[in-house]
């Protein structure tokens, strides 16, 4: 209930008298609500959350019984037909004068009706952004320790996968057995579709598994992660099937010196993008800065792509309890591709790796 | 090409110079280009189409070559760091004044973000919602051959699954087995979050898998779809391991009645609450009228659930060439629950079958 008092409190700040909380994570971390949306047309539910008084769970007949079982502290409200002339009706009951949305996660035509329909009963509508996400960022313990047991994991996933690739498996085929390990070990499901590029097609940072067969000697790129009581885990690893020659050595090695160059500068209290400079000089001093296009990092949290973002555009403080990838890659059109991926608690003295997989390090 | 054009026309009959697209199967219906969103806040990218000349492709450098590959005939534009301000210059190059776009498919924040540019710039922005949905309910013959592949390999799966039924087994591990072998044989990915419910878990519509352990006697509701070459299957089966007793058969075969009623009806022309009625009777006459609790059922294309809908809330005119599911049933709390769910295509003379399965016949 702590992340909830805070929550109101902010809601207070904007003079809202309620807050209406349609994403799917922000709702979860402040109900324990599991339900998914099958997309954000397709939503199981919203929370309202009055500044005071009992928070409120709206739903429909098909997630009632769940919503019962895991929104502790929550009022079930079972909504009919019309999700938005319940609400506004629930809010009037309510003597709710101006109720805060969120803007980055309600659909323009939905966010109108919204409008419209205050407009008509005296409610003012007020859009906020972000308001919870920027709670979120910064981990409690007992989140910590979730995320840590979702890494733990996906790491035993990654060594059976690693310990049974075979040169003529397909890409699509090691993708596949991945992801079917992650169920049967437990995990909700994949926290993003897993990437399995082998060969040239590691040269695309986000490549879609293909029927391409794997072979010895070229770089396989394995990004996975997985979703485990709410909390997710985001790991990659490069490995390679026989002897590496030497330009793939090199480049290896040359990824795993950027990474532990980001790693040693990762602190509560410095730029994000120092974290990412510091892994980028070293690859563009090798001659490679243009083959890393994309940013160090980001947090991970109960979504796999939160804040902060770590890269060189944008900047933000790093604030202890923060949970955030480190992952430079090199990418060469036509070769391959290099990517390390670890997880780290950003702390007051520096941070402490989640991971404890040193396959990378066999090469 | 055909659906394109139709588009530019209901374009130019809004005033506008161009589209932005942004829900993803809209951009694949009309571009080709098969790349997912990992959710809306992740998009892989937007389809502009003025009403004249060469349609274009706007994503990033980790879709390029992918967008390169597929989009036919459209023209790949990468966006750097802001897309919002690519599109307006991009839209400003073109002499577009008027530009339409997708308001049930944008976020609050940006659209509002669009429409504060837009003034900046002197470009119009001109909601409009479902505009190229509407074309996607009718199939051309192409799409409906593309959905029936879908649908028998979805069958295939079934049947595999089915011939494997053990009771021992949990919920949980039917699905993740029905899951892997759609991927095995070819498909994309699931259409959706396999259903398998099994005693009194099958009185949820909507049932998320448990490791609940099916029995002997149960009904267990089997709900799976896949997508193959892009277009959605969806099919329900409710079996049941060992012999049923007599209530079992008896909600089974009314549920199949109500079934058969409802196809009876459709046909191009009537009214889509004509066909839920139909099946609802039967169950209303028999007393269970309070146990269907959901609509008859949906439209199936590129996305598993689109136009048009069959409930008995709000009426459409069916209309030849619609593919919509047929899905009685019946849940009673604490006991279980039965759905038989087929596809059709609505034609003029009534209806076609797509589904072969008469798994459900044999009870």
């Amino acid at each position: 209930m702590k992340a909830l008092e805070k929550i109101r409190a902010a809601v207070r700040r904007k003079k809202a008298d309620a807050l209406l909380v349609t994403q799917p994570e922000n709702r979860r971390y402040l109900s324990g609500y599991k339900a998914t949306d099958l997309s954000i047309t397709e939503s199981s539910g919203a929370l309202l959350i009055p500044t005071r008084g009992t928070p409120l769970l709206l739903t429909d007949s098909r997630y009632q019984l769940q919503a019962e079982q895991e929104a502790a502290g929550f009022k079930m409200v079972r909504v009919q037909q019309n999700i938005l002339k319940d609400l506004v009706r629930i809010v009037r009951r309510l003597k709710v004068r101006k109720l805060a949305f969120e803007s980055h996660y309600l659909l323009y035509t939905t966010a109108k009706k919204l409008m419209d329909l205050g407009r008509k009963h005296g409610i003012e509508m007020i859009p906020v952004s972000s308001m919870i996400e920027r709670y979120r960022a910064i981990k409690s313990a007992h989140e910590i320790q979730k995320i840590h047991k979702s890494v733990i994991l996906n790491e035993q996933v990654f060594q059976e996968a690693y310990a049974g690739l075979r040169p003529g498996q397909t890409e699509k085929e090691v993708a596949l057995e991945i992801e079917a390990a992650m169920l049967r070990r437990g995990a909700e499901a994949p926290a993003f579709p897993t990437i399995v590029a082998a060969g040239p097609n590691a040269a695309l940072p986000h490549a879609i598994p293909t029927n391409r067969v794997i072979k010895i000697g070229e770089t396989v790129i394995i990004d996975m992660g997985l979703k485990l009581d709410g909390y997710c885990s985001d790991m990659t690893r490069t490995v390679v099937l026989g002897k590496p020659d030497n330009r793939t050595l090199k480049v290896i090695r040359l990824v795993r010196r950027a990474q532990r160059a980001a790693l040693k500068t990762i602190k509560a209290g410095i730029q994000t993008w120092d974290a990412d400079r510091a892994a980028r000089d070293i690859i563009s001093r090798a001659g490679y800065g243009k083959n890393f296009g994309h940013g160090l990092g980001h947090g991970v949290g109960l979504a796999v792509h939160e804040a902060p973002s770590l890269n060189r555009k944008r900047s933000n403080k790093l604030q202890s309890g923060m949970v955030v990838t480190v992952e430079p890659g090199i990418y060469v059109p036509g070769w391959g591709g290099v990517r390390l991926e670890n997880m780290v608690v950003v702390n007051d003295y520096g941070c402490t790796i989640l991971n404890r997989d040193t396959t990378f390090l066999d090469i």
